[in-house]
């Protein structure tokens, strides 16, 4: 059984018109001989939306009950276009993550998967039913309802492409596929057409929006192909493989960028400190240790951070932005680190960290202007 | 156990202001010898926004679809009202119809309850936590979810309170109780401070709009006492029971008006004319088969019945009013009657049907002024 995995995140589901949209090309472009999974996050901003109804009625809204109001977001997603393919003649179901069988540890909020039990999507593919199923959500063993975190909804769709073994995980958004650089600031940025696993992963972890890194780890791990494309065109995207089919002479895939990070140096037992950030539930975006401690958190947890800095005495503090250079064949290369972060400097921007990835090089900087760097970093090494 | 359970319907959870009024409330009445289970319908127009997507995507969305959909409406209260309570110091948790062990046919959009099978909700009561149950949904043995159709909310709750032995059922809503008469239209009404089963049921059946039928119905069976009463003062409300406990002598009780039906008088085989509109799925609001068929349907099941009377002979065609007098001694008094049908004949009302139920009259009428018909009536009987 030939099976494809297709997400639509949560722009591509923002309307009627746009759900409606899903169901008449996947009714043009439905193959007989394959089975179609459709995996769906909550209509646009949804999420936010309950999540704030959630936060006018308490600071602290407990994780439990979170995650029990934010799954009703893809249960009206779902059963939409399950109603709008319909109307296309096609035969469809929709199944909850929890009907789904995608089984998960008890960490509310942010829950992983640790089991697929997805039989019930398998006797309806077998049936010649697409079935859609609600991203981003799953059951606990203990039968409570969890949901993923970030990244949830490509994250599921990949888990299930796993189990079903599908021939090809594609997961649709508004953009056509993944560029060199953010199409926002870098003016010459190009489309990829294809790139590897470990390079997309350091672009998701380098701030690039396309797949979060949970899903492609995922993808990796179970080896299944991913493109990414777009939702209004349905045009071909990029797809993301183990190896490239034509490997490039390129010397550096792509740009990625994230700002509105913090860093602190902080003068600490370097498992007190991590304890303190553990008990206070925050995600590291980085950390180093090295003599002094260098956390970098996302402005989001800054308050908490600080918070659970007390105990310790901060020696410095600053806003940073973090910039990755993606490319396998620069991490060992003396020469470009030089000239990198002469060009950096060049800029009047202070370089914080300099970090080898697997497939990169990462700055921390700290400048006023990430736009004007990025465009130089760019022009000089992509294009 | 001492256990209370309370039902909101939409509009007493339809903003978070009364999500939270519900939370102060019911923080200021707790008594820590009882448990409570809270029974809560969709916020506000919740139901009728989904819906409406629906019919956008399709003029006939697949039942099943719709249930799964409708069903994200009591899952965003639920866990608000969860989340509130907890702001208060109150320890709770909410089910969905699926978790509490509501269990029901698999007829989707109008399912019946089968079985209760509410031990996790036991559970938690006996760890003092305040349950809280989406209402108007259940799941089938397929583990398919449904929903329960007109009334479900309540008919959630009553099942419930007769699963968990409970000591009362409280249906708040946002009058402060039973009327003897619509107040809307009846200028001197009064709150009725008891009523039984039997009294409530013809009034809900006549069209008064308290609780629905299906409710009682359960209550009457399992011997629930049911409060009606208002969620923005929490004053004691009317109390419906088996026996009053304080037996009044007036005649008449109260009444009760339908209005927007349309009748019909057929010619056909009566079970030929009972099969189409069984085939049909109409639900007939009331019918008499007695040389001719007379059937009468709500107006929005009135272009499909247009259609399912096809076969037959339409004799007359109408749109009638129901009005409801009930009170358990009129019922044989022939007198009494006689003096009914002058009064309404007297306002110039032709009468086209009058039926003894149990518990008082029911006249159909076709008049252009209902209200008048209906103060008339108020004045003479009631006060």
């Amino acid at each position: 059984m030939k099976i494809v995995v297709k997400k639509f995140g949560g722009t591509s589901v923002g309307s009627i018109e746009r759900i409606r949209n899903i169901a008449r090309r996947l009714h043009q472009e439905m193959a007989s001989d394959c089975r179609y999974v459709i995996v769906v996050s909550a209509m646009g901003d949804t999420t936010d939306e309950l999540t704030d109804m959630a936060y006018q009625l308490s600071k602290k809204p407990i994780k439990r009950e979170l995650d029990m109001l934010l799954t009703a977001g893809e249960r009206i997603s779902m059963s939409l276009l399950s109603i709008a393919l319909q109307e296309f003649g096609i035969f469809s179901i929709s199944f909850t993550g929890s009907q789904s069988g995608i089984i998960t540890d008890s960490n509310h909020g942010n829950a992983r998967i640790i089991d697929v039990t997805a039989f019930r999507i398998r006797e309806e593919l077998v049936k010649h039913k697409v079935v859609i199923v609600a991203g981003f959500q799953g059951v606990s063993r203990e039968k409570e309802v969890t949901t993923l975190g970030r990244g949830g909804s490509d994250t599921s769709a990949v888990a299930l492409a796993a189990y079903l073994n599908a021939e090809k995980c594609e997961i649709y958004t508004d953009v056509d596929g993944i560029y060199s650089a953010d199409p926002r600031i870098v003016h010459d940025y190009v489309k990829l057409d294809e790139i590897n696993y470990d390079t997309v992963l350091e672009m998701a972890y380098g701030g690039a929006k396309v797949i979060h890194p949970r899903a492609i780890e995922f993808a990796k791990k179970y080896d299944i192909p991913l493109e990414v494309k777009s939702s209004f065109t349905f045009n071909t995207g990029t797809l993301i493989n183990k190896e490239l089919l034509n490997m490039e002479e390129k010397k550096i895939t792509s740009l990625a960028q994230k700002t509105g990070l913090f860093r602190f140096i902080v003068e600490a037992d370097s498992l007190h400190l991590l304890q303190a950030i553990n008990n206070a539930n925050i995600d590291l975006y980085d950390f180093t240790i090295n003599g002094n401690n260098t956390i970098i958190v996302e402005k989001e947890n800054y308050e908490e951070t600080l918070t659970s800095l007390k105990p310790f005495l901060i020696i410095e503090e600053c806003e940073v932005q973090s910039i990755s250079i993606i490319g396998h064949r620069i991490i060992n290369d003396i020469d470009f680190l030089m000239a990198l972060i002469k060009e950096v400097k060049s800029l009047d921007t202070e370089i914080k960290d300099i970090k080898k990835n697997a497939v990169g090089i990462n700055l921390i900087v700290s400048t006023r202007d990430i736009d004007q760097l990025l465009n130089k970093l760019h022009k000089n090494y992509i294009k």
